[in-house]
């Protein structure tokens, strides 16, 4: 296993074995960054992360900006397209050109998809993708992958339901993706019209993993290890009428889960709008907020690899 | 006195033996960055401030993140809801569980009254309050504390008045708060339809503060150790004719200072439009420049304590 | 020389002893930043930069940022005056003021000329030019002078021709400027209407450079040892049409560069649109992107000297 100066652009491009050794260092690194004096907060000193959100994201973004300043390294980029140059008609090739002369990563997120994998050409650094229009998230889904290892110490074996828009949503792509490599249990449970991509449903099927395509959520429920929430987006509905009848039946309620596994865990990439309902939060089933902190632990994984700060 | 992990939401928050206390750190750190290697440099390494304004605000933003970053920390955060993925429609409670999720310490801005408080019930983490709408700026206020102490010596005893909008300057609801718990005289100078707001009033008078009510701030300036001006906002007012003739009788000239006490000062929060005529900036009295400078070093003493950096 | 506490806001205010120095000293950083422990990453320790971008610039904040973060410096700041708080009226003295009240040293980039030089006198910290209007560019052009003479050997006796809008191009009045300080042939290239401003070739003549002005760009190719190409701008052209076919004019391909002398080095100071064909990109005579990496190493230099992180 390499790590050292790799691009992350998809799920696709790491193997079970890459997987969980990430998975691992940044185990580690939990544990080591409660401690009164981290043993990495100093390996990436001198390196600097160039952060380059042309679509913004509070969240993907000071997580990534928070990884890289615990393990010492510095931080620079835009928040949106609108404070960059970009509007002087500089090709992205050119941008990513000039950018990977003095930055040693570049994490970007774009409206495109394909946009992280044309930077990458382009790059002499490695380039990591935040997020890329409809198509992919792969450290979101990492983080995914390392929440329900730390929390039900497996995956294989699991059954997991992927809830939401599954045609638009680049995380879930992405985790289908990282998820054909174990040993699990598949439910797809979407409005018909936001089903799993053909392009995932012929990958998991090549890898010869169990799934299943379902649009009603509530029955589903007792059959998980872990319920995977994700957000209905208006813009994908012609009809509004349409769009709040097939969203109110996409929620998820306190009352919803009674008859769910004692140790089922329910996931979200966030921000959530209201297919959680709040009183979600309080039952021993929530771990979402504490996903977002197993994001950190990720993200500092990830870029110790790939900058050299880990042998 | 417990300062690590605690939230700074009002003035009304903190004794007087603690905001005594925190003035008299910030001395020590003033004294400290003086020198060539300063002991303070880096005992938040390791540490990442988040800056959450909703609001934009240069000067408190970068004051902020300069003492984060002389002390070693980290920041992240966005300048501008503009900026973040607020529009996404996420609730303020989840935007707070998630950034306090990987950050160490929140400061936060926000035009709404509340939502300071609101951040701190939802974070893990300590919420420092960078200014809330027409509410409070304590870290203000701390900082014209330590401004008047170290520049005159003292705080009790003294005359200081307080002058221009009254009614919705979050600044001056703070610096009361915080001056009702000192043997001060008060004089609250402002148009009568901008007077300090009836709450702050009632909390002088339990705590027996002197204080007089005027609209006339020429006449009182020979009665003052400490002249606190600020801002009149055009806003405020819904006749122009009226805001205009208001405004200009609360202007500030070097000429109105002939009859001033030798050693009064002359203070405010910054930014000026007009209510401070340049031709002040050269007299012995002012010191508004000097007060950013203070603020650096208040601000340092309290991300420090709350931290843990400090002993 | 003394470089400590000095501000940089035109090129007219170096000594060619002084760029060479600072040139020699990015030679050495450039040097010591390949080595995997540099001596110099914690030089700028506890010191911090304040970028004000009053107009967006990715590329050289970006650079400007990450030079100080590779020194060990800190780094605060707006990316565009949209996201500050200017719009509260405050003058640009006053915000000077107030930032040089906390920060180490200020890098400004503004769309009025002469901003840069109001800021200097109101500034307690050195101010450095970051862009100015159609004014000067003097670090962009001290970048090219060492990309020049770290890829040529030397300076003196090279004929170098500046290409494009040299009208309100700001990078070529800087670069002309430190240029008359060696013993070089100059060519400028350029639209009858845009032609080198007089107040430039001025100079120039008082300084004895030997310099031709030309409106025809395939011609003087193959007598240049560097070609240094620049944007022409629609806003400048009334009429659509004359702009169309002057930029044609001034359009650089592979085939241009047939007749081009063996060593002969392409620059730009980026970002480009169409003026150089991305055919160009990979013939041996393209430097424009190591010029980027250039700019990384002559800041850090800049920034040390500046900030007394050499000795």
């Amino acid at each position: 296993m390499k790590f050292i100066g790799r691009d992350v652009l998809s799920a696709k491009d790491f193997t079970r074995e890459e997987v969980d050794y990430i998975i691992q260092k940044a185990q580690d690194i939990a544990a080591d960054i409660a401690q009164p004096t981290p043993r990495y907060r100093d390996i990436l000193k001198g390196k600097v992360l160039a952060a380059l959100f042309f679509e913004p994201s509070t969240r993907t973004r000071l997580s990534f900006e928070t990884a890289m300043l615990k393990l010492g390294g510095g931080v620079t980029g835009f928040a949106s397209s609108e404070v960059s140059s970009i509007r002087k008609g500089e090709t992205l090739a050119d941008t990513i050109r000039t950018v990977s002369s003095y930055a040693d990563v570049l994490v970007m997120r774009h409206d495109k998809e394909g946009a992280q994998r044309l930077a990458a050409q382009n790059a002499s650094i490695p380039v990591i993708n935040a997020g890329s229009g409809a198509g992919e998230h792969p450290t979101q889904a990492m983080l995914d992958l390392l929440t329900i290892k730390a929390e039900l110490g497996k995956i294989d074996g699991l059954t997991i339901g992927l809830v939401g828009d599954l045609k638009y949503g680049r995380t879930v792509h992405s985790l289908a993706y990282f998820l054909s490599q174990y040993d699990v249990n598949l439910y797809f449970i979407s409005p018909t019209t936001l089903a799993m991509q053909n392009r995932v449903l012929e990958s998991l099927t090549m890898k010869r993993v169990k799934f299943k395509q379902t649009n009603v959520l509530q029955k589903t429920i007792p059959e998980l290890d872990v319920l995977y929430m994700t957000r209905i987006q208006k813009e994908r509905f012609v009809d509004t009428e349409e769009f709040q009848r097939v969203k109110s039946a996409f929620v998820l309620t306190a009352e919803d889960l009674v008859n769910a596994r004692e140790k089922m865990i329910v996931l979200h990439p966030l921000p959530r709008v209201d297919e959680i309902n709040p009183n979600v939060d309080s039952t021993k089933h929530a771990r979402y907020f504490q996903q977002v902190r197993y994001g950190l632990y990720l993200r500092m994984a990830l870029l110790a690899l790939i900058l050299g700060g880990l042998k």
